[in-house]
């Protein structure tokens, strides 16, 4: 039986025009893919179809009803995080095979429950597993600090041995929509050999929105993915492959890509912690992309987890590689542990850094749910001493002036083409990129580089409002970060996202930025407020789409911004931000 | 009466349409200019007709003839280098107001015979040195480690009470061809802000080519500027007025920028050495530039002066005031003292760093003093224990298709309504940059990422070429540097500039390079190949361009190329260049 996505089906029209099947219609070629991909679960993982029925009718699949499918030993190894995984190995108390077989069932669950993962890599990643396994009995040593770690990667990256569609029907069976480049199957990305020589093992690559220009997950080869906290919200995206897989522990981390927001919106929206780096830190090189000529504001490659401790393992441990050697767009700079020690005073006092604080940009009013998260954090600060300023930079409207016209200025002429190779339509959640017709008018080069220039008035600007706190701070020094929304939404309604720079706004300054869940959407406290008057239509907009019981159990984050390529200063303040947390919520602080 | 530059006569047509003169002919305007910074030349400074008339006639300015215009004060504090300048003021042996006296005077001499100042700021840069003498009467230390030290910058740096022309007759008395905006001759460039506090005195602003894109310096307000080596030949450009200013000692050390060689390139021609860093290490923040759109290839600020220490201890110092708190573009890189530091092996004893050799690019051959030059640094290296691997990196003709597009895809419309401003034509030197009726079409946006995609490309092969040379050295490393012409020729001929692209791959590679001046053209030595085959059709009007007798005595160099953002080491390697050619040369190696 040819298996179908929710509301896809097999038309008789519409052949591919391009790609490996160019007699085939794109939904027989989805559908191949996809099942070619089931067929590379093994048998003995394979779901029944009523835990599947039954999975779909749940309002959330996290918790109970989801560590009840697992076995004690898969359950046992998957709820570590990365620092104790790595710990067991390196003692040798777990195996490469061990801890990769239980993150690779898991992630077959995952998969078969949510439709997550574009490729499925267990074969592979087991017989790397057992050659670790082989160096460590041989030489009593890990091969890098990130031995026997299993990884997903969003379907961008290309791993050799594994497929990259990324989630184009057209690209199924071809290298980046070309045929018989030899490299199909078997071209790497800087980032993944990397990985793979500290040890890190590739289980498989995760979905993400066709096109990469949503916030919502949804393509034409496994359709629209769903948060496993509320599975009436999106997972959001356009990295919500690999967010959905963090949430529910399907690999220990993941790599996604965030050019707005792609990176940081999914880890806001499914519960887990993100860093989204400035560009030059983590090698975006030979990895496929939509807008590849657009380098005025670089897509980055960004980490996704269960603690500060693990984005900041993955980070030292891909700066140990010297990419720079290897991808001319890194800066050469190490890991500096200088940079995550606060300073301290004549007298050995640490001086408390001062963190900026942005409730609400006052453009876009965030949800009660988000507010709540945000006035959590503060009272936890607060109460752990920092001192907080109210962070009131340059506009976020400027920045949405300058970030769409920088990344799609050019009217996509790159994702028509790739959907042309199949001649698949474009899914819903991209309605409006091209016009009737095609893609949209370019703008000239000319009125293109005057948005460069206003790009580069506004990080000036930026700039200089931020060295300028320093005026304002007890220790008279500039605000060291500054927290903010993530997005203006808790969790995300199909078809109800209206704003994107909380996020986007980082992008366009090129800030390192770490994400922090932080509660979750709670119908009986997160009311409507009635004293609510919109900024704006958008914010009038997006406060209607607020209702208490769609968003409830919805996970609330808030994110943290640090200045420009000071990544390990920004993941010693989250740490900082998580203890204060912890200690709040626990009511010890 | 009226004073005139060669060729340039008042023409009753061409009213000035913009600018401080709306009403006046555009070579009243820039006549005026030209009396007014006369005028701040005190009157015992003033040369005598006669000196000036002789001048003319001399072949070169540098050596006896004009040493022997200086009083004994002034050749003596002139002839010192930078670290020398700051012992003297450290330790109070002089004072900043005796070495900005005698820089300002030897400036203001080199002005009146070769035409090399848009401004001057010699009452200035005065009134400062009395400020610092008292700070230092105060304090007993210096301010800063650029204490008293005078420096000129090339005219698209604001400097407080000077004015910015960048050599547009129409942007006279305006900021930037605004007039009314309150910024005239009060606001100020970044990197002179650092400048400042260092200690540093800014004493005059230099020539510069009308648009920046060509190679030799020419503008309708001081006319074409020559080689003080060879007056037959150009001063080279686009920072032309400031290697002019440093050939004659007119400052202790410049400031110009580059974005196809416009520092080295001038460097190279007049026998000077220069630093251009890659970008993100010194700011351009604030600064006047033709096509502040374009930030795929920006331009950068490069350092001119007559020492690898100098051009050391400038960066150092700019690198101290933490540039990237006030300029969003700077990377977080503090001067890394360990980078200047060679390995050494398990015994201690040094790991001898292997050098890439580029004598010719296989497209352009380059003259008989530039190929004399680089077998003299060649010779020197082999002596001095060094391996030399012969360089072959994706070829500069690939490049060469990359820069021009980037650089000028929009076809300068801001050059074009600069001249409308004034109704002052395009000098002769930027002849085609326009097409009859204005600004040539500019590129269509898609086409234009298509060339960033080609440079993308080009720079990864170009990285991985360099990191591949491990394979092939002693030592197992990559090289550390590469060395090759700096352009095809020892000197330019005026109007016989033919190939830039020994300069501009490091534009399109990002790669900060240093230049090295060796020797002299010698019409007795330097004899054409009689086995020169050309490459191609440039490579032989280039050639055939070669005369021993008009290129002689003009100053030959050699670049020496490290990688993106590897400025210490890159200092550090051309320091040991610089000692083995010594050695080399004195005969003691």
């Amino acid at each position: 039986m040819m298996e179908c996505v929710d509301g896809m089906h097999l038309a008789s029209s519409g052949y591919a025009a391009g790609s490996d099947a160019r007699t085939k219609p794109w939904q027989v070629v989805a559908a191949e893919k996809r099942q070619a991909d089931f067929a590379k679960i093994p048998p003995e993982w394979v779901l029944a179809p009523l835990v599947v029925a039954e999975a779909k009718m749940r309002r959330s699949l996290v918790g109970p009803f989801f560590e009840g499918l697992l076995d004690d030993e898969t359950r046992r190894i998957t709820v570590m995080d990365v620092p104790e995984l790595f710990v067991h190995i390196s003692h040798g108390s777990l195996t490469a095979v061990q801890v990769v077989t239980a993150f690779s069932k898991r992630a077959a669950y995952i998969h078969q429950l949510t439709r997550n993962m574009l490729e499925i890599g267990f074969d592979m990643a087991l017989k790397r597993a057992r050659e670790l396994d082989e160096y460590f009995r041989v030489h009593g040593i890990p091969i890098g600090p990130l031995h026997g770690i299993p990884v997903t990667v969003k379907d961008q990256f290309h791993i050799r041995g594994l497929e990259t569609s990324m989630a184009f029907v057209g690209w199924i069976g071809t290298f980046e929509g070309k045929k018989g480049t030899g490299k199909e199957k078997h071209f790497e990305s800087e980032l993944i050999k990397e990985l793979h020589n500290l040890g890190a093992v590739m289980i498989g690559k995760t979905s993400l929105v066709q096109s990469i220009w949503s916030p919502e997950t949804s393509n034409n080869i496994l359709g629209y993915l769903w948060s496993p906290h509320n599975q009436r919200l999106s997972s959001g995206g356009s990295s919500g492959g690999e967010a959905v897989m963090q949430a529910l522990r399907g690999s220990a981390f993941g790599i996604g890509t965030d050019i707005g927001g792609s990176v940081s919106m999914p880890a806001s929206y499914n519960g887990i912690f993100s860093l989204k780096p400035s560009s030059g830190r983590i090698s975006m090189k030979d990895v496929a992309n939509t807008g590849p000529g657009q380098q005025v504001m670089p897509t980055v490659a960004g980490i996704m987890g269960h603690s500060i401790q693990t984005l900041r393992l993955v980070l030292k441990s891909l700066l140990s590689t010297e990419p720079w050697l290897y991808d001319p767009y890194i800066v050469p700079l190490p890991w500096r542990d200088a940079e995550e020690v606060v300073d301290k005073d004549t007298r050995g006092e640490e001086i408390k850094p001062a963190i900026g604080f942005m409730e609400n940009d006052g453009v876009v009013t965030p949800h009660p749910p988000v507010r709540r998260a945000l006035c959590i954090v503060k009272e936890a600060l607060r109460k752990a001493g920092y001192q907080l300023l109210d962070w009131n930079p340059p506009s976020n409207e400027e920045s949405l002036q300058i970030h769409g016209q920088i990344a799609r200025g050019d009217g996509c002429p790159d994702v028509w083409e790739a959907l042309q190779l199949s001649g698949e339509p474009e899914v819903p959640e991209i309605e409006g990129l091209f016009g009737p017709y095609g893609p949209r008018e370019p703008m000239s080069l000319r009125e293109y580089q005057d948005v460069v220039v206003h790009m580069r008035d506004y990080r000036n600007r930026y700039q200089e409002y931020w060295t300028s706190t320093s005026t304002e701070t007890e220790n008279g020094r500039p605000v060291e970060v500054f927290i903010s929304p993530v997005t203006a939404t808790a969790g995300l309604l199909p078809d109800k996202f209206f704003y994107c720079e909380y996020t986007s706004c980082t992008n366009v300054l090129d800030y390192p930025t770490v994400v922090v869940p932080v509660t979750f959407a709670d119908e009986s406290v997160d009311k409507m407020d009635p004293c609510f008057k919109p900024f704006s239509e958008t914010d009038r907009i997006n406060m209607e789409a607020y209702d208490p019981s769609s968003y409830h159990g919805a996970p609330a984050a808030v994110q943290i911004v640090g200045r420009r390529l000071s990544e390990e200063r920004l993941l010693a303040m989250a740490q900082r931000v998580v203890d204060a947390l912890k200690r709040h919520m626990s009511g010890s602080d």
